[in-house]
């Protein structure tokens, strides 16, 4: 019996490596002539370049760049086995994580390191680039990580404007020609799960400003920003900023990798899913083990999960999920492919200890036990699926 | 696909027989061909009436007896459908709820309402018992018990010795000549898991005085009580009460049965289960769905799930385990027959909400439900077990 083991990562605890790596320990305990498989996968968030560069044969690199407020941070990204794609989560360099949350106010955070990190993969020989948005703490249209990469944006004195969503609204010429070479060559694939357009009530500042630190003040000024910054952008190239779903991503990095870098946006799951070939692995399994952190039914934000699930259904294969909390599990995650799900805690035990790395992996490891005992004892390890 | 839901009780939380419906509930959520059976259980604890009353088309009865400290207490036993049996658990006359905490003194705690029920249960038509041990808060040897029944027990001075452990040291004579008939006619079966003697360092006192709110000094007179009670019934009746394996049990009350009341005391879960004749039922079965509410190893104990496990192992037929705690399973439980276990707790939670009745229900429907779904996909409904 073949069983494909791709659980995303538990956010916080440990990584879709480490939580594929313990299920299947906890499947083999339970008969050892199960014939287990593990992918690494990911959402297109956090966890985007290990999963790519575990599943793909990859590197990792680490390059010094600008956080998001202007001080050095290491920065980590992969460089796939083809020694020509990079894949780059743009938080490694402006994230969260990053600013201290009495900092947090995205009208100083800069997104120029990403620029930066480019910069150092088309170094290292890249022409093909994978990004991750997600959990950044800037909403400054992704000028910064342009500015690294050559463009210039001057303010009506012929100043350059500096950083951050602040200097969205003093931009009035944008000056494109002594950008890097990688810039026109590079090609740029976007993993981004939001539709959000640049400005406007549901563009990035009104729906993403808050939860960066912005209070209401703040949220209006960076709006009128990222307004008057793709009225110029229209006026001088012609180019709808607003007009891109998903330009409203990552404080409008979304916009700027669009518009500048003719980058394709792409459902995280889907891209990810397309670049481990996922869907080759997936038909020839007889089950499929998937799960993460908490399980729910919110496949509108593209779940690795219910992409999974959904693609084994294209191939009749039976999807068990496991996670670290199911209480927002529902009919919809039955009806979405994945046909049973269970949880990992095994007694009544707070947060806190239920992340610790070694609790996680202990649970795991039990309920990958269990559920291979429960298959063997119905199946048998042999056997084929109905 | 025939399958039987077989719960013990979630002790503090619900009943096997609550626990068995929603569980039920569940797996006809997966499959609503699936054929569910239900059986409540007990092993031989707390649970033993209800499960034998809803298992053997039984009544409650209630009754007013005297309590531990010698106030009026109402105490449930159960009558079973051939109108001749009662089912009576010692702790509805003497248990440790019926003594605050600061109360707990086994020197003064009395079974005496144990007799109390006895003799009403007599008076309603019964001369078989089954008696569910366990939880007692006394240390009295039954004496208390006796009392009730008819015995007088006298000091040196021909004066009756009065109640509660302290009384033991002083009989000097028993009289057995005003016994109530249904001491002469009845017939008691004795639910007991433990072996130990009356007295000594494995004794009713050492062992089980402490947790019944003894010191050193007051296990040591408990202790010497009993050895001088046992020495007096050995020179009168020449009686051997440290000679029986589970005298020690319940402040001694096993040795009054045993020795006062010609009691066979057996193991728990087998008379429970020789009581609703679960091995023809459990014979007819595809799969069997146990569970409690702490799953662990104590077979020594006799735990209802392994009792299950052992007499489903017998027919073949598969036994799944869920349990609101499986963090004390482990290897054993398998080889005792319990072939997968499961945690009915969805998510981190502390104790008091994961024990709150209306959540224990959820849980163990969402398991339920789940193990249906599994069931369901590797195996079909209708079909036979490897």
């Amino acid at each position: 019996m073949d069983i494909l083991v791709a659980l995303d990562s538990l956010k916080g605890s440990i990584s879709s490596k480490h939580a594929n790596e313990v299920v299947k320990e906890g499947l083999l305990l339970a008969d050892p002539d199960f014939r287990v498989h593990t992918v690494p996968i990911a959402d297109g968030g956090e966890g985007t370049v290990e999963a790519l560069v575990e599943g793909i044969n990859g590197v990792y690199k680490q390059v010094e760049v600008t956080g998001p407020l202007g001080e050095k941070v290491q920065a980590r990204y992969g460089i796939l086995g083809d020694g020509k794609t990079a894949v780059i989560e743009i938080a490694e360099a402006c994230g969260f994580p990053l600013v201290p949350k009495q900092k947090r106010n995205p009208l100083y955070t800069t997104s120029y390191g990403v620029g930066e990190m480019i910069l150092d993969a088309a170094k290292n020989g890249c022409n093909e680039f994978i990004i991750g948005l997600g959990g950044s703490a800037t909403n400054d249209a992704g000028i910064g990580m342009l500015q690294a990469l050559g463009f210039q944006f001057y303010d009506e004195q012929g100043i350059e404007v500096g950083q951050g969503g602040q200097s969205l609204s003093k931009v009035a010429h944008i000056n494109d020609r002594n950008v890097f070479q990688i810039v026109k060559e590079g090609s740029f694939l976007v993993a981004c799960d939001v539709n959000n357009p640049l400005y406007g009530e549901n563009g990035a500042a009104y729906v993403f400003g808050p939860q960066k630190g912005a209070d209401v003040k703040i949220v209006k000024r960076l709006d009128t920003g990222l307004r008057h910054f793709a009225k110029i952008v229209l006026d001088q190239f012609h180019l709808n900023l607003q007009s891109i779903p998903g330009a409203g991503a990552a404080g409008g990095l979304g916009a700027a990798f669009a518009g500048f870098l003719q980058a394709k946006l792409v459902p995280g799951v889907e891209l990810i899913f397309h670049q481990i070939r996922l869907e080759k692995t997936v038909s020839k399994m007889d089950l499929i083990i998937t799960g993460e952190g908490k399980l729910d039914n919110q496949t509108n934000f593209g779940k690795a999960p219910a992409g999974i699930a959904k693609l084994a259904k294209r191939f009749g294969v039976p999807v068990v999920a496991i996670a670290g909390d199911v209480r927002k599990a529902d009919q919809r995650l039955h009806e979405q492919g994945i046909d049973a799900y269970f949880s990992i805690i095994p007694g009544p035990m707070d947060l806190e200890k239920a992340m610790e790395p070694c609790t996680t992996k202990e649970n795991l490891k039990r309920t990958g036990e269990q559920i291979g005992r429960i298959i063997r004892l119905l199946h048998g390890s042999r056997g084929q699926v109905l």
